[in-house]
């Protein structure tokens, strides 16, 4: 969830200066309008680490937008005596906006169940059923003609680390919002309980957005653009219920998890031919059929055209007992599959324990070329994120161990890559119309790559993002990858045993 | 969720005759439609207590039915080889209809969660978080254009044992579906764990008929019935998305838990006034301030027009202290209120811990006069059952007692106290068009009446439904009903002390 959010991101100061007063405009204008037709309300709801800006980048907002139709909640921990004789949410319903008005909620329904995880006070299915409860409320809300914005501003460790000791010898103790339990001794377990209640809360009607906050003004501007775009696509959809968020391309530079990938790494010749030999060997062994037959090995290949997946697949599968494994290649659907669930022919596809299934692009088409080719709806790949991290859940909990592998070439090497085809005779049947086609669209499918790994790496099933622009280094880092990934599962299961 | 299962139905012979070849000429036809435009995909899945005849009302389906279009999945507790190789869910996937087909579904999903509620192999929390699971995925397939319609077969106790022993005495033990734990001696603990289900995964997109299954005409012709009106009522509705199962009003008798209260209870003046005194001097001892402030009370009152809501509230209220409690007379909502999801009302009106609230009429509005009257769609009020089970929950876990009542009077007894009121001066305010008017649609009324009976008794906030027929017992109902509640749940802290 949080791959993109550490990347240092920037903004320059002339793009401030020309989109800024744009931006400051729009909202203005989104506000009038919304209270002119009041065809709903808004919650822009923040969280995320201490210290990452919230109230900052909130005054920032108060400056920009109409003040007379914008309000702001702020939940403490401690509830007062007429919150503490009511039911847990009731503060939450007291204050909702009406129609045609917008709230700013800080230490929302999150605030507590977060932090009693982070605390231990709580074990991992009382937060789920904790989270199921807000998923509840939070339809209801999207039913109720309320715009819910969700946001979750992240900071790198040292970063924060920094900032709170700056807070600390200001003596600032003053701020209104501490909420210690996010501050920095607890970062891994707010990280860790953040990721999973944003995954199992990020739902197609109130999907999380991810602020980076190390530059205050990337912070700010990714705030107000995604708050405005939402609000004016809202208006322009009209009336139809529920009323969800809906995704959001901002003006910003877009450097996410994939464009971040080093695309420098090369091996030599021997090294690969060397470690290629140890890593099929051992990876002979680890699926061997008696020691595997607890197990059950599934992989995914997604990537850029011609970066070179069905090489890598057929190192990996090399050594592997034919009679143990199968390679998917997944093209458009048949008219059959196109009557079912898009998860259905997937489903048909899983292996069963003691055996592997090796995926040449996936599930993960339905939010890339589906989303990018408008194969289905906005809502449909919105929602598709959290389908599949259910989808990979289930097959995590059964014993089933997960690789998900992007490979990425740059838009150079792609070029050469697609002539060299073009030119030779028996590589020509790689190289269509289509893939010609697909890489005029090239930044529309890197923006839908980024969202991909950001809402679906998952602790039980995260990506693994590889460069392929030295083929040889990608596929050893594949090999790599996966004896890792079984090694471990393995020993996991030997150790239970011995206990 | 199952008050006017156990109300003994019937169907006349005439209904019967005259009704069965249009209903089968109906079902083909929807069955024809939906295999030319391929909208969507039907699943009609079945569940309920053992004996009931699941199993006989499906060989009626496929004689009245195309069965070209229509096949069986039967599963069985026992998983086979190739199934438990694989995720839990796999072999709901692998059978899934496509569109323009439809599946009948014998042990669903929801047959293991069940089962181990009922051999308590799981708690509530483990048994929430599977239907939290389960709700998830019907969402997924609502989404993804499949029609899920879900119903519960139910039959008194009495009735239940008699058949399986029946089926024992003839040695049908070749029956091809036995739950053995949905069977005579775990009858009430498949209930709860039934009821919870069922309300818990009584959706919008996905909500439970439940089928009266004593006499098999009634029970088969309720089963056709909502199926062909379903799939009839979709195809209509063209392809907006998702796929929900709409709500359906059969030609059946209609009896329900409402129509069924006996009117015919009354009481002498007498003891009227002896319990009534009686009864009155116990509230006020149990809503005294320093008993009552870890509790708190809310009560709803709802009914026929002239039922005596008023009369019954002073009576209730009399002897309690007026700085603790409010009576909340609701009316058309404001227009601030309308500007609010429909709910917020209610919340803004709840009590204090140590308080009282009285609701002379109340949310459950929503799922009689805005549903009688067109005010609110038919998905708003078919998604209400379960937000307003949500917020009762909420309600009671946190402290409060929670008692409604629906007062009921005969249709001729409410023209004598319509009249009566525009006769007598001081009650000629009492007496409206709006009353006239909402006269003319009883049965519509009385339709919505046992839906919501039916659809949001729960374990923690059960209707009581009483004759009004004669006023004065229904004053003392609600008060004996009311302090029952009070003193179980103080008596239940007390001991919880103790402890």
């Amino acid at each position: 969830m949080f791959q993109s959010a550490n990347i240092p991101q920037t903004v320059s100061k002339e793009l401030l200066q020309k989109r800024l007063p744009e931006l400051r405009e729009e909202l203005l204008e989104v506000q009038h309008k919304l209270r002119e037709n009041k065809a709903f309300a808004t919650i822009i709801l923040l969280a995320g680490v201490d210290g990452s800006g919230k109230g900052a980048a909130i005054s920032r907002l108060y400056e920009w937008m109409d003040t007379r139709y914008l309000f702001c909640n702020a939940y403490h921990e401690e509830r007062s005596e007429s919150e503490s004789a009511r039911p847990n949410y009731w503060r939450y319903w007291r204050d909702l906006p009406a129609r045609g008005e917008t709230s700013i909620v800080f230490g929302s329904w999150y605030q507590e169940p977060l932090r009693d995880a982070v605390m231990g006070k709580i074990d991992d299915a009382e937060l789920e059923r904790q989270l199921s409860a807000i998923n509840r409320f939070e339809k209801m809300l999207a039913y109720e003609n309320i715009l819910l914005l969700k946001f979750w501003f992240t900071l790198p460790k040292a970063e924060q680390q920094e900032r709170l000791h700056d807070i600390e010898a200001k003596g600032k103790k003053g701020r209104n919002f501490i909420e210690e339990w996010s501050g920095a001794e607890h970062y891994r377990a707010a990280q860790t309980a953040g990721e999973k209640a944003s995954l199992q809360t990020s739902t197609g009607y109130a999907p999380w957005f991810v602020i980076p906050s190390q530059d205050p003004d990337v912070r700010d501007l990714a705030l107000a653009e995604t708050i405005a775009q939402s609000m004016k696509k809202k208006l322009e959809s009209g009336n139809g219920k529920p009323v969800s968020a809906p995704a959001v391309v901002t003006t910003l530079s877009q450097a996410n998890a994939v464009d971040a990938i080093d695309l420098s790494a090369t091996i030599s010749k021997e090294e690969y031919k060397e470690e290629l030999e140890e890593l099929q060997d051992k990876m002979a062994y680890l699926t061997d059929r008696k020691r595997f037959k607890k197990f059950g090995f599934i992989s995914v290949f997604q990537g850029n055209d011609a970066a070179g997946k069905g090489g890598s697949i057929r190192r990996l599968t090399r050594s592997m007992d034919p009679r143990n494994y199968k390679v998917h290649p997944i093209a458009a659907p048949s008219v059959e599959e196109k009557l079912h669930p898009y998860l259905w022919r997937f489903w048909r596809r899983l292996p069963k324990k003691g055996h592997s299934a090796i995926f040449d692009r996936s599930w993960y088409e339905r939010v890339l070329v589906e989303r990018v080719e408008g194969f289905c709806s906005e809502a449909d790949w919105m929602r598709a994120y959290n389908e599949i991290n259910a989808f990979e859940k289930e097959l995590t909990d059964s014993g089933f161990i997960l690789c998900k592998f992007w490979l990425a070439i740059s838009e150079e090497e792609q070029l050469r890559r697609f002539k060299a085809r073009e030119e030779t005779a028996y590589k020509n049947y790689k190289i269509t119309e289509e893939d010609w086609r697909n890489r005029l669209k090239w930044n529309e499918y890197a923006i839908a790559a980024g969202d991909m790994v950001d809402r679906t790496s998952t602790r039980y099933a995260p990506w693994t993002l590889i460069s392929s622009e030295d083929k040889r280094y990608a596929r050893i880092q594949v090999l790599r990858t996966t004896v890792n990934a079984l090694e471990k599962a393995m020993k996991k299961k030997d150790k239970d045993k011995e206990i």
